[in-house]
Parts: structure tokens; C-alpha cells; sequence
């Protein structure tokens, strides 16, 4: 068989987006290739079963360029679980409480409350207890809690925390200071930067952001509190289950491995994550130093000592002008500018795969609209 | 930015395999032009939000073309989510299942019994039962219930069915006579024939054989039923609240609703399920016909009523011309035709989109294999 040309000169856009985000161009040619013809088996990687001698080595190679990017001590196991970060929302105290046990959580924006709502309903179904420890919301989220502040940790399973929070546009910079083991919802930075996995008990993150495309969940996992968990869920909703076959319980997201893979193995071309951490640092200072040279034209979201390196989130004074500015960039050819549904404003999300250039494209007309517009 | 051209005339082989499953070439490249930039819109499939207008039209034609395929009644909704059709044998009781509840399995393969196990693990967990009221075990699964058989239905919440045993290679000729509400677990012949959906309480089907790729289920079920279900889960876990949300409570599988779109549309180009079932029954007759026609050389491995007209299951008489088969088939192109891991031997899966020349193709391969090898 044979298949006709697809043109693939059109225009593509910068896209801000926050999330199923940018992926670099050469990674989405590898999927174009890959989708007619996988590694030359003659099966293309779409229809590739979850099986075959091709799919171990895709699923091989992804997990071991997912440790070396991350630095993944042995002590701790990669699983790559279907759905997003939510799911494990409702998975991860669904597996871990027991009877009489507390779960703490931080809440340091939509995410991490979204995640305590969750384990109270897992938790209220066991006999066990979430407790909120710290909200930002009384204050808009618009920080962390102050440097030095420790939880509460007594008697806890675990310590809940999101490393960057996407929509507010802050993020933490050394995870918290807790006796408890340590879970971080890193969906947005995961490995945009380097972070100390050996503190946690639990790394998870959604893939769509800086690894790749939606569908798929990466869990870091000490080996030690896996064995700790709950044996007797169904299987699907059981991580120990899912490690045991080694992410294959069933018919996994086979694609949105695959990607994860070539992102994995795309970063560590690029000098891996302390170049990504040095890339991202550069983009989000260009956008920063355009909203704080304004003259308070633009304002951002988060105080400025727990700004995000990956999404800044800003506004203009009223909503007509950030609408503006969403569709002139917007002609210009960025898009995915829009704040989130639930906050509106601007946010320029700059996960690992969008370009320096683009950021000081953006931030060059962030110039100008203000000078146009004041 | 511009992109490199890609090859695409490499050769593709014909690919039996059980799922992840052959995708027609068109919509292989539909989905390659997608990648670079979608529908013009100057962002690739992969990349495109999951709130933008440009998903919100995918997932709208994606649920449009899925009714038409389907003839799905008003009375049903139709859910689109994340995870493999084992994540619903675990969600679907313990939403479904109250303390107290009954549920009824059919036992007639690998993975109704499954489900079975699943939900009884989700049954203990809330204090309700689930019931095998019949099993083909004993008789290596060769045969379904015998046409009339009636299961008994008191106060039972649900009777569970797999519409296609895709590793045993049979099928039901119409769903089981119960007065209990029809829970049917169509995997792998969804939308292969016509199934009457309004006599069902749920339809559920991982996606990765007749309707595009891994990481993604379809469920269609009955407004009432789900209202009656569970409220107080942790919200992933929820099918209500999956369903109030239009299958987007999360950023879910954006390129696997794409694909499954892509492949309803196509199904509908072809003439829709009425001609898929015209097309797989003379695919399997063509297999069926070279099994029965070769004096014993080639066994299936269902009885000849119960046959299904996706999964052609067969064994020759030894372990060493089954593997002599298969290794003679890929050297021609012909991949796949592996049986399941659990139960060797050789299959030949045969969904929507592999071409009718194919199966004349193995056909006739089996014919000159077996004078070679007798």
C-alpha cells in the first residue's frame, strides 16, 4: 500500500496555550511517520498492539529516558496510568487511606483545592479524614505559604501540594517543609525544572503539558509506600495492580506513551532539564519584565517572589483590553493567550517546548499594545 | 515554520491483530495532516485545547457521527472516557452498586470474567454482591448459552454480557433474555453489526478496535439508569458527573475523541453499520470457510453457531505449526494473526476497517499452508 503526500508547509501558530500545550515540530514529525509506518515494522504506531516485541521496546525506552530526565532514584517506580491528573485526584486516596488515617493538603490555587474536595470524597467513603492545613484563597492565591512554614504533620499519610499552579501563576520553589511523606501534583512543571523526587512519596503529573499529549498520567512512586497501599480495589483502580504488570494491566494509552517518550527523549537532546530549567527561566523573565515595565498596564496574578517559570498570568485594567490583546496577538499568530474559563485575564503558558524567540515575540508586543493602548 | 516532507509510501503491512487494531489508510492521514494543523486552524490536533472551539467542534461531530453510527436513542446519553474498558469493569458497579444490590455476570470468555471478578471487588467494597449466573469455563469456552436461556433476574441491579468474546471467537446472535437492566460490554464488535441499544441499561467499548485507538471508552447508556446511580464518588470516578460535564470534567483523551470521530465518519462514508456487518460476515465466512474446508487441518475454537464474525479463532495441531503459520503469514505481510497470550494458537481479527481482500488473501494462504504442512 501506498499513501498520498500530505503538504505540511502551512503555518503553524505559537501557541501559549496552558494545556494540551505546544510540542516541538520535529517530535510531531517523528508521530506523523511513526502513525504510517512504526520503526519500519509496517505497522503504523496508532494500530501497534500493546503486546508486541514493538510496543516493549517503545514502552522501554520511554520509561527509561522518563528516569533519566527526572533523575528517578531506584527507590522509586514510574507508572504510566491512563486519564489525567484528576484521576488520580480521585485514585491516590482512594489507594492510600485506610480507616482513621488523615490526608493533609495545601491549597495553593484551583488545583490543589480541586484535589482536597476529592480525597475528602475518597476519604469520607473509608472512615478517613482530609484536612486542609493552608489556603491561599482568602488572599486570591495570589502566594505560597511564607518560607519556613511547616505543616501540621502528625499521625498523616501523606502532605499534598501543587508545584505550579497553572492558572494563578505561582509556583513553589523547594517543595514544603513536612514530616509527612510528601505528594506533589507537578502537572504543570513537571520536568521543567529539576526537582528533588527523592523527597516524595508521590510525583504525578498529567503528560499534555511538558510531556507530551492528553490521556496519560506519569506517577513517580516510592516503592515502599506502594506496598502500603490498599490491595483490595478493582484493578483498574488499583496502583499497586497497575505497577505489578508494570503499567500493561490492560490495553494502555499506547500513543500518548509513545509521546511521552519521544518528549522524553526530545528533552535530553536538548541537554535535559537543567537546560529546560534554564530556557523556561529566560522566556518567563522577558514576559515578567514586560508586565513590570508597564507602568502598571499590565499587572500579574502572583506576587512576584512565587512567580511561575511556565505560566504568567497577567491582566490589562479592564476585559475589554485583554480581549484585545488576545485577538491582535492572536492575528499575529499567537494564540492560546486567554486566561483560564475560571479567571479570565491573559496567561502565557511556556512549557519546555515553545521557543525563546516566541516569548520575546510576545513580549515585544506586550510593548507595543501597552504604548498603543494606555 | 515550515516541515519537512515525510515518506509515506513505505510499505505497510495487513494487520490481523486483536487491538490496538488496523485504521483504514484515509483516516491515517487525515489524522497526519491533523498533527501538523488542524482544520487550518494553524495549531496541530495534539495541541488544540480542550475548551477551544476548535475541540468543541471535534467533540460535537464526534458525538453526532456516533449517534448516526450507532442509531442511538434520545433516551441514552453517550459518555466518551478515558482508560481501556477495564477501568469500567471497575467504575461500572461501584457506581452502579448500592449496599444490598445484586449483580448478575454471563461468564463466556476471558473477559467477562473478568468483569466479574472486578465487580465483586467493587461489590465487597460497598457491601452489595455480584453473581456469575452462568459460565462456559467448564466447557473451554466454545459455546454461549443455549438460545432461550433466561436468567434469573430477581432484584437484580444488572446482567452483565460481553457481546464478543474476542479470544474465544464468539459471539451472541442477540442479547440474552433478562428481565434485569442489559449491561453490555461490546469492546470488540461495537458498531461491527447492528445491536439494538435501546434494549440496553449501558453499552460500553474500549475504542482501540472499531473506533480508532487506545486510551479511550465509549459508554452509552440510559438516562434513568445513570441518574440512579451513585452521587458521592470522588469526581473521575463518577459516571454522573462525567456525564454532567459533556465528557469533559478533565482535559480528557483530546486525540483519541479525534480518531474515534474520524472513524464514525468514516464507518457512516462506507454505509454506515449495516454494511460493516455485510462486510465482516463474508470476511469471516472467507476464514470460516478455509478452517471447515481443510479436513482437519486447521481447528476453531468455537462451536459453529456461536462463531463471531470479528475474531476468527483457529489452532493447527501442534504449537509448532501454529508458530510456523504465523512466521509464513508475516513473511508475507499478513501480522497479527497471533492468538492471545493466554490462550496461543492463531487469530485473525477482523474488524471494520480491514479491507474484504485481506481476508480472501489469508483465505488462501491458509488453504496453501495447510497442503504444504498436512
Amino acid at each position: 500500500m501506498t499513501a498520498l503526500a500530505t503538504p505540511r508547509n502551512s503555518t503553524r501558530h505559537v501557541n501559549f496555550a496552558g494545556g494540551p500545550a505546544l510540542i516541538p515540530d520535529e517530535v510531531l514529525q517523528e508521530a506523523q511517520e511513526s502513525i504510517w509506518n512504526h520503526a519500519g515494522t509496517g505497522v503504523g504506531i496508532l494500530e501497534t498492539g500493546h503486546r508486541t516485541s514493538a510496543f516493549d521496546l517503545v514502552l522501554e525506552e520511554t520509561l527509561r529516558d522518563i528516569r533519566a530526565v527526572g533523575q528517578v532514584p531506584k527507590s522509586h517506580d514510574v507508572l504510566l496510568l491512563p486519564g489525567g491528573a484528576q484521576m488520580q485526584f480521585a485514585l491516590l486516596p482512594t489507594n492510600a487511606l485506610r480507616p482513621g488515617d488523615r490526608a493533609l493538603f495545601i491549597d495553593t490555587g484551583t488545583w490543589s483545592a480541586r484535589a482536597y474536595a476529592d480525597a475528602a470524597r475518597a476519604a469520607a467513603l473509608c472512615g478517613a479524614h482530609a484536612e486542609c492545613v493552608w489556603s491561599g484563597s482568602d488572599t486570591g492565591y495570589r502566594q505560597l505559604p511564607p518560607a519556613g512554614h511547616a505543616a501540621d504533620a502528625r499521625v498523616a499519610r501523606y502532605l499534598h501540594y501543587c508545584s505550579n499552579n497553572t492558572i494563578e501563576g505561582t509556583h513553589w520553589a523547594a517543595p514544603p517543609a513536612c514530616a509527612a511523606p510528601l505528594v506533589c501534583d507537578a502537572t504543570s512543571d513537571i520536568f521543567s525544572r529539576p526537582w528533588p523526587m527523592e523527597q516524595h512519596a508521590v510525583i504525578f503529573a498529567g503528560a499534555q503539558k511538558n510531556l507530551g499529549i492528553a490521556g496519560l498520567t506519569l506517577v513517580i512512586i516510592e516503592r515502599s509506600f506502594l506496598q502500603s497501599m490498599r490491595d483490595d480495589l478493582p484493578l483498574m483502580m488499583s496502583w499497586r495492580r497497575n505497577a505489578e504488570q508494570g503499567s500493561r494491566l490492560n490495553t494502555p494509552p499506547t500513543f500518548a506513551i509513545y509521546m511521552a517518550g519521544r518528549m522524553a527523549a526530545w528533552i535530553l537532546r536538548q541537554g535535559g532539564v537543567a537546560e529546560m530549567a534554564a530556557r523556561n527561566a529566560r522566556k518567563s523573565a522577558a514576559v515578567y519584565q514586560a508586565i513590570d515595565q508597564s507602568a502598571g498596564f499590565f499587572s500579574g496574578t502572583a506576587d512576584v517572589q512565587d512567580r511561575s517559570a511556565v505560566n504568567v498570568s497577567f491582566r490589562c485594567a479592564t476585559k475589554e483590553l485583554d480581549a484585545a490583546f488576545t485577538a491582535e496577538a492572536a492575528a499575529l499568530g499567537m494564540v492560546g493567550l486567554e486566561g483560564h474559563r475560571t479567571s479570565g485575564g491573559i496567561r502565557a503558558s511556556m512549557y519546555n517546548a515553545l521557543p525563546e524567540s516566541a516569548a520575546a515575540t510576545l513580549a515585544e508586543f506586550m510593548r507595543q499594545f501597552a504604548a498603543r493602548h494606555r
